[in-house]
């Protein structure tokens, strides 16, 4: 796309010296995320300092029709961050820092390229908490985060990134800087336009500087894992622990799962009983009466039949124990190169749905075996086939791809979403009319087009086309 | 507008016999909300009782260029359901079922003529809460208050209309039927176009359906009310009570919006001492020990000298007669003609904004009466400025024109909003630009233009102008 060196050296004006990168490591490096689909083709990569270098760059872009990228920690699982047709990409590590912090409204406000994990200590070392949290909080950064709407593991108390933005700054594809929402709890001015750029993929324009609300810290948090004899009886359990307490997370995942994790050795077994299925959920054991009150639910859905053992963390390192069982999942399964998807229908749908999915994968591919996991407590699914021993990767990859669609399929005929966190970016954009109308695209594309004229940002992402200008 | 009756005829045969009135007393009363500026003028009023029958007649008002006004409860404070140019208002009254309920989800699939007090009652009939309340719950609709994202008096706990909203049904000003975010948690498929139908007070298109979220029900609400020796002593008071417990509520009024709710002899006083300011605040005394930590904030507050005086409720009626003395702020004061205004700024900075307007409104009209009441720990202030007796009406008003300036300025300056949660409607219109800078405006037109091309859905509303088709 961009070959001409006169380009670069107009980019490098803009900028601080040394600011342009060009070499191929760093063109490999900056130019993808975890996804492993598309190779890394960017002409040059860009690191602002400042947001009014960040509108040089976008004014130089549309002069010279030039795509740009946004680059945050790379940790993206929609290939949204990747440059694979000579784009230039912006990355925000050096528009890291975290500028202010303010007591009375609990806010912090960061630069996009502040990493989550860096926010999460900030609020701990003020007395407060970020909750937003999720396997890569470690590098991935807060503008990313706000890109993907990122989710996590407490969504079910605590939402998504989108409810702990208090106001942002963006500066557009035309190249506006627009301060949004100034902070403000209320405020009823007219469309809030914080909410598009929220989930946008960097398609409208880059965010620049962010208000991060932060939360009181949680008290004492507990976690129970108990198991269940059948997957239907998660939802009874479910229902009867929210009922009584606050939940801050509710995970499940499948025997297979953690047989899994238990063979690495590391994790210590939850309890004796095999179960197939098992739940992990977490509450603030605020006082000794809380705690009396989840041991007396867990006796009831015992009582019920929904579960058949069960344990209760009584210590920090107890609970961080029962956490591995669900967070070493993904990193232990990596091995077997599994098939991935994260999709979500509504909490009811979520047994028929899962045994829809179960059977048509088993019928016509009886030798995969499906890994289930995720946060079932907002009805999203992870769901991981792994390739059987001795199926050369192309098979099994060329049968995924039919999966795939079966998989969608039966999303859209649940009213479910083909990505409940990962969001479009170029993995999912040619399957998107499997959870939105052609209708609600052409009005997405006119939302593009009236933010991003000209169609340099991070064009082929969440749309195929580039919208016409 | 539209005079002609052969429109009317044919209107009438979009909807059943006799849901189109024309007659002066309906005309007059669905005409209008609870603002008073403006004379109710519409040409007919229709009532549709389906999805189809509202696509019918966006799809009429296109081809005949009619304007079209939303009406719900009408008890807008921004005159943005008021039809004063021969519109014709489309009422849901006759949509006003809960379709649905799921337990599991905990969602109710109201029609938008649904009150919001029958969403209330509803969740309680099922053992769960719906938190949005505020003083028009009664009459005021689900559909209105999406249009405006209403807030109330629960937003520091709850949020505001946004957080409740799980999908939305929505007819477009084009006439398209969008079904947004089908009631999911997580879903990650691009703009999340349900945000921008929230708080667009029917400028976009109608809301036609609304999957709205529930809550378990609180325990044991508590209220205390604490009397302050200086409004700065009300900011520290929040911020310890915030760090010990959740509040669902904290609430502020002026000695003088209690003098004249305890004038109305049927409330009693909270406790004797005088004081210049009162915070109400609330949560939930789940248990004895959440109950003491209260106390003990409260004595901490006073061993600062922050808190004079305070009194904590024991009771369901303790609880009713404290809150009381804030709700009955509102309806009171009607009787001294007042100017109003529902304002914002960041929480840190109210004290400094409050005093600001104090010292200009003072030094200018000495004779003004300023009542203050809000929901401070939003940063949303009501200021209310009583009209000295023997003053005409016609010179109060002219002079709060004036007053008017300076509070937009002073938002401004301090970066809030000059509609914290009544909304834009006509009478902010001409104001907007206080609070929202050029090119959002113009982007905000844009996105209006792509909904609306003809201009149909609500003109004149938040916009001075009909964006360019």
């Amino acid at each position: 796309m961009m070959t001409d060196p006169a380009l670069i050296d107009e980019l490098k004006t803009l900028v601080e010296p040394g600011k342009v990168l060009t070499d191929a490591d760093s063109l490999n490096t900056y130019g993808k995320d975890w996804t492993k689909q598309f190779a890394p083709a960017p002409s040059a990569i860009v690191f602002p300092k400042s947001i009014e270098q960040v509108q040089s760059i976008v004014r130089w872009a549309n002069e010279r029709a030039i795509a740009l990228v946004p680059s945050g920690g790379r940790t993206g699982l929609s290939a949204a961050a990747v440059a694979a047709n000579g784009e230039v990409v912006v990355s925000f590590d050096y528009m890291n820092q975290i500028l202010e912090f303010n007591g009375m409204d609990r806010t912090a406000v960061c630069q996009p390229g502040v990493v989550t994990a860096q926010l999460q200590q900030f609020a701990e070392d003020k007395g407060l908490y970020y909750p937003v949290d999720f396997a890569s909080a470690g590098s991935s950064q807060i503008g990313g985060n706000i890109g993907t709407n990122a989710g996590g593991i407490k969504v079910i108390r605590y939402g998504m990134t989108r409810n702990w933005v208090a106001g942002l700054k963006v500066v557009t594809g035309k190249g506006d800087l627009l301060e949004l929402n100034k902070d403000l709890i209320k405020n009823a001015t007219g469309y809030d336009l914080r909410q598009l750029f929220i989930g946008a993929e960097g398609t409208l324009g880059f965010v620049v500087e962010a208000t991060m609300r932060l939360e009181r810290q949680p008290t004492n948090l507990t976690a129970l894992v108990l198991g269940t004899p059948d997957f239907d009886s998660i939802m009874p359990v479910l229902h009867a622990f929210q009922d009584k307490l606050d939940l801050t997370a509710f995970e499940f995942f499948s025997d297979k799962a953690l047989v899994k994790v238990l063979g690495r050795g590391d994790v210590p077994a939850p309890f004796e009983t095999d179960c197939p299925f098992y739940a992990l959920l977490e509450f603030e054991a605020t006082t000794e009466e809380r705690a009396e009150q989840a041991l007396a639910t867990f006796e009831h859905c015992v009582e019920q039949g929904w579960v058949l053992d069960g344990v209760m963390s009584q210590s920090e390192q107890q609970l961080q124990n029962l956490w591995k069982l669900r967070e070493y999942i993904s990193e232990t399964i990596s091995h077997w190169t599994p098939y991935k998807n994260d999709i979500s229908v509504t909490i009811a749908k979520v047994p028929a749905f899962l045994k829809e999915i179960d059977a048509i994968v088993g019928e016509h591919y009886p030798d995969f075996e499906i890994v289930w996991f995720g946060h079932i407590g907002d009805g999203n699914l992870h769901l991981n086939i792994l390739k059987p021993d001795g199926m050369e990767k192309d098979e099994f990859f060329g049968k995924c791809a039919t999966v795939n669609k079966w998989v969608f399929e039966t999303v859209q005929k649940y009213n479910g979403s083909i990505s409940a966190e990962h969001g479009v970016g170029m993995t999912k954009r040619d399957y998107l009319e499997y959870s939105r109308s052609e209708a609600e695209i052409a009005y997405m594309k006119a939302i593009k087009a009236a933010f991003d004229p000209n169609g340099i940002m991070n064009p082929g992402k969440i749309f195929s086309l580039k919208p016409e200008a």
